[in-house]
C-alpha cells in the first residue's frame, strides 16, 4: 500500500542499519521512482543492497568543507534529504535544506565528527540539549520546508507512544477530556494525571550465538552512534516534582531549562526501570533528545514559573552484548575498541521491547510500547533486525508526515499529529501493549545494605539512581 | 606420577565443577584406594564422574542437624575431609575433624545456608573477616590435625604467586635477601620493596556458542558460590599508604583490623586493575578471604603501630556471560535467578588469566600468575575447564601437603611451604608469567569530565575505586 507519491529526488546520507532497513519500506509505501534516490555513505557497508534496489551508491564522506557542493548539486526546490549517517552535521545540514527548499528529515542531531568528545568544550556544550538549543535557533516565523528532526524510534516514534498511553491512563483513571489540541493541553493532561516521572524503557533481548570478541563492540544498531552519545553526559528532563538537584547534577546557563546534566558519560550511569516482559531491572541513562523535548513539552508554567514538568530520560538495557561492551569500553576508559559488529544476520532470537513508562499517577505505573521480536521483524521486511525496524517505520511514516505538511520548518516529534505516524507505524511494530505495574524503584531496596532512599516519593530520581 | 600414598578413608563433600574436577587429579597423583573414597553431595551433578571412577556417591545433603552423626560414622583419625561444597559451614567442619583427628582441607570459609545474606546479622558479621575471625578463634597450641582452609586458587595459590612475585621484583630491582624464612621475613620484604598493592587480578574470557539466557546466571565456576560472595560486603585488606578511609568503608570492632569493608555488595563494586593479555579493565571488588589473609600476614609493626600493610583485594572479571549475569541480578536487587548453567562442555575457547598484580614499587607494577586456556586445561584433566583446573591442582597440592604435615593445626595458605605447592601446581598451570607495566589507574582519567583523583599517588584507593 503507497501512502503517498513523491516525485522529487531523494538524497540519502548514510548507508548502515537505518539506511539500508528504510529502503525496502521507501519502496514499498512510497510512489518513488528509484533512479531518484541517491546514497551517500563513508563506506562500502549496504553496496549489496542497494544494487539489489539498483540505487545509486557514492562512498565518499561529506565533510564539513564539502557538504554545500556537493548536495547543492543533488537537491533543488521540493526533493527530500533523508539523514541517516552518524559524523555529519544536523545543524549543518537543515541550515543547507532550508536554503534550498529542500525537505529534510533525520533520527538524531549529529554533531560534526568529535563533537561528542571534544574535551575542549565543557560538558555543558558536548550535550544533546546544547545541539537541540542550536537547531531550535534555526527556527524562524513564517512557512519554511519542513525538517523533522530525531524521528527515528526514540527520540521519535517514543513522543507519539507518550500521547497514546496519557490518554489511556486518563480513560483507565476515569479523567474524561478530549484528545488534547495543542501543546498546552497536553501538558496540562499529563498534569491533571499526576505523572512525575516517564522513562523510555527499552530492553532489547536479541541474542546471537557467535559470542562476541575482546576488543569488538557488538550492538543491534549504529556502534558509533551509541558509543557517542554513551561519551556525552547523563542528561535528563528534569521534573518539578524533584526535591534536590543530584550533587553532580548541573543546570545550563542558556536555553529552555527543560533537563539537567550530570558529571559523567551516560553510559557509565544506570538506573532502575521496568517493562513488562523483563520487569524490573537496570539500564544505561544514556542522553537523547526525547528525554528534553518531550519534558520542554510537557512544562506547565504560570507566567515565569514552572508548574509542573515530569522528569524524562531514557532507560536503555541493550543487547546483552552490548552490555558486555559498554563493560570493556568503561574498562578501557572509554577509549572505543577496535572493531565493531552489528548484529543482523546472525541474531538467533530475541525481541526489542521499547515503550515509555509513565510513573506517579493514581494506577502507580503504566508501560506502553511495542514489543516486536527478530523473527516478526525479519517475516515483515528484509534487511531489518527488530531494533532497526521500530526505527525504520518511524523514519517512513515521519517520511511521509513531512511530504504531506511540507511547509512546517524546523518540528520536533512532539509537535506532529500522533495518530498519523502511529498508524502508518503499527502494522510493523509487532504486540503493541500497554501494561500497569506497583513496581516501584523502592522494591526489594535496602534489604541488605541501608541505602539513600526516599521512601515518601517512590518517583524521586533519587530512588531511580543505582549508585 | 604419585606424589604420596594415602591409605586413609576419604570423604568429599560436594561434587560440582571442583568436586567433580580434582577427582582425576587425586586418583591420578595420590596413591588411594577408590573404594576408600566417598562423595556427599546435595544433588545429582556429577554422579555420571562418580561412577566412571567408581566411587561411592551419597546424593543427601549435609545439614547442621546430622553431619556430626553421619561425618562422625564415616570418617575417623587419620582418614581426610575434603570440602568442596556451598552451604555446609567450614568452622563446623574444622572443629569436627579436630576432635576426630581427621585432616581437612577447603577453598572457602562457607557458612551454613543463608549466612551470606542473612539481613538479622549487621554488615560486618557477614563479611569474610568475620568467617576467618571465627575459624582462627579454633586455633589451639600444641600439635592437631591439620586443616587448611581457603586453598584452592584463590583463596590458595595467589598466597604462593605472592611470595614468587615478591622474590622477582626483588631479584629484578637488585634487592637481593635470602628467601624470607618466616612472616617477619616476607612482610619485611614486601615493606623493603615498597609494595603498595596486591591485587588479585583476574580476567577470564571462556566463552560459549550458547548464549546466557534470561533468567539465568552462567559461570565457570559455581554460581550460588559467586552470588553468595558476590552479596557479601566490599572487603579489602587496607594498606598503611591510604590516605582517607571511604566514605562508605567501616573497620571492625574485632580481630586483627587488617581489613576494611564497605556498605555495599561486591557484586555492585568495581576497581581498575591490569592483567598482561587483557590490559586495564575493570573488575569487580568481590570479597575473599585472601583479600585479608594476605594483608594481615604482609603486616610491620612496631608495638602496637602498624608501619606497613599493602592494600589488597580480588579484581575479578568473571567470563563475559558472568558480566551479564551480574548486570541482571543487581537488575533484580540481588534477588538470584532462578536457573543457573556452569559452562563446561560448551566452552569453545578463552583462557583464564589469574594472578596476583603487584604495585607502587620501583619498578612501577608486576603482574605474576597463570594464563590457563580451555584447550590447555582440556589436554591436561578430564572434567575440567580453565578456571576449574587452576583450583582443583592447587587443592591437589595442598592435600598432599597436608599429608606431608598432618599435624600442623589450622594452616592458611599463606603460612605453608609456597614452594611445593608451585612445584605440584605448575604443570597444570599452563604459561606461568611475570610481566612489568607502567599501567596506573590514573592513565586516561579525567579527559571527558573532571575526576576524583589523587594525582600525588596513584595507588591510592580512591584512584582504584569506579564510581
Ligand atoms: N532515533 C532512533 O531511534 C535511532 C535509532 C538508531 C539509530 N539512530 C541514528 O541513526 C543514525 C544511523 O544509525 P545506523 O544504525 O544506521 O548507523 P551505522 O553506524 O550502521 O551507519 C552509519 C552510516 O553513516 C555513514 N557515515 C559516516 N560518516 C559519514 C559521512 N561523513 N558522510 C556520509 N556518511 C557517513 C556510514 O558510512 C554508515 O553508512 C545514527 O545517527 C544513529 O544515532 C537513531
Ligand atoms: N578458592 C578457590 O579458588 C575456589 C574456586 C572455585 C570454587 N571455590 C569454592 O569451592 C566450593 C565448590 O565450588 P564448585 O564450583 O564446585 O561449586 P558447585 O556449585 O559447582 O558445587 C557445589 C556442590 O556443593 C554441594 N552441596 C550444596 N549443599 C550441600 C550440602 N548441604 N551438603 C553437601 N553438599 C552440598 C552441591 O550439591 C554441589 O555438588 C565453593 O565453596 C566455592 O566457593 C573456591
Amino acid at each position: 500500500m503507497k501512502h503517498i507519491a513523491f516525485d522529487g529526488r531523494l538524497v540519502v546520507i548514510g548507508f548502515g542499519s537505518i539506511g539500508q532497513g528504510v529502503m525496502p519500506l521507501i519502496l514499498r509505501h512510497i510512489d518513488i521512482d528509484p533512479t531518484r534516490i541517491t546514497i551517500i555513505t563513508a563506506d562500502e557497508r549496504g553496496h549489496d543492497v542497494a544494487n539489489e534496489y539498483e540505487l545509486r551508491f557514492i562512498n565518499q564522506a561529506l565533510t564539513q568543507e564539502d557538504y554545500r557542493p556537493r548536495l547543492s548539486a543533488m537537491l533543488g526546490k521540493g526533493d527530500f534529504l533523508l539523514n541517516l549517517s552518524v559524523d555529519v552535521s544536523s545543524v549543518a545540514l537543515v541550515g543547507l535544506c532550508r536554503e534550498l527548499g529542500v525537505l529534510y528529515l533525520d533520527t538524531c542531531i549529529e554533531p560534526w565528527p568529535g563533537g561528542y568528545t571534544d574535551p575542549s568544550l565543557s560538558p555543558s556544550h558536548r550535550t544533546n540539549y546544547a545541539l537541540r538549543e542550536t537547531m531550535m535557533r534555526q527556527r524562524c516565523d513564517g512557512p519554511a520546508s519542513t525538517a523533522l528532526i530525531t524521528h527515528g524510534a526514540n527520540p521519535g516514534l517514543v513522543s507519539h507512544f507518550v500521547k497514546q498511553a496519557l490518554l489511556n491512563v486518563a480513560a483507565d483513571t476515569g479523567v474524561t477530556e478530549a484528545i488534547p489540541a495543542d501543546r498546552a493541553g497536553w501538558a496540562a493532561l499529563a498534569q491533571r494525571l499526576g505523572v512525575k516521572v516517564i522513562h523510555v524503557a527499552e530492553r532489547d533481548t536479541q541474542v546471537a550465538d557467535r559470542p562476541k570478541e575482546r576488543g569488538e563492540f557488538v550492538n543491534t544498531w549504529s556502534i558509533d552512534g551509541f558509543v557517542g552519545e554513551g561519551c556525552q553526559p547523563v542528561e535528563l528532563g528534569w521534573g518539578s516534582h524533584e526535591k534536590a538537584l543530584p550533587a553532580d547534577g548541573r543546570r545550563h546557563d542558556f536555553g529552555c531549562d527543560s533537563a539537567i546534566y550530570l558529571m559523567r558519560p551516560g553510559a557509565s550511569q544506570q538506573v532502575r526501570t521496568w517493562t513488562p516482559t523483563e520487569g524490573p531491572f537496570h539500564g544505561f541513562l544514556i542522553t537523547h533528545s526525547e528525554a528534553i523535548s518531550i519534558s520542554d513539552y510537557l512544562t506547565v508554567r504560570e507566567g515565569d514559573t514552572v508548574t509542573y514538568r515530569p522528569t524524562c530520560h531514557y532507560a536503555y538495557h541493550p543487547c546483552d552484548d552490548a552490555v558486555k561492551s559498554v563493560h570493556e569500553l568503561a574498562g578501557k576508559e572509554w577509549v572505543q575498541q577496535p572493531r565493531q559488529r552489528l548484529m543482523m544476520s546472525e541474531i538467533t532470537g530475541g525481541i526489542d521491547e521499547l515503550g515509555v513508562l509513565l510513573a506517579g499517577h493514581a494506577k502507580g505505573a503504566y508501560w506502553y510500547g511495542s514489543q516486536l521480536s527478530v523473527g516478526e521483524a525479519r517475516s515483515l521486511a528484509p534487511h531489518n533486525n527488530a531494533t532497526s525496524l521500530q526505527v525504520t517505520v518511524a523514519v517512513l511514516a515521519g517520511m511521509v508526515w513531512v511530504m504531506e505538511n511540507p511547509q512546517r520548518g524546523i518540528v520536533e516529534p512532539d509537535e506532529i499529529d500522533f495518530r498519523r505516524i502511529l498508524e502508518i507505524c503499527r502494522p510493523y511494530l509487532g504486540p503493541v501493549v500497554g501494561a500497569y505495574t506497583d513496581w516501584t524503584p523502592l522494591d526489594g531496596r535496602g534489604t541488605l545494605f541501608p541505602e539513600d532512599i526516599d521512601t515518601s516519593d517512590p518517583w524521586q530520581f533519587r530512588n531511580i539512581r543505582v549508585l
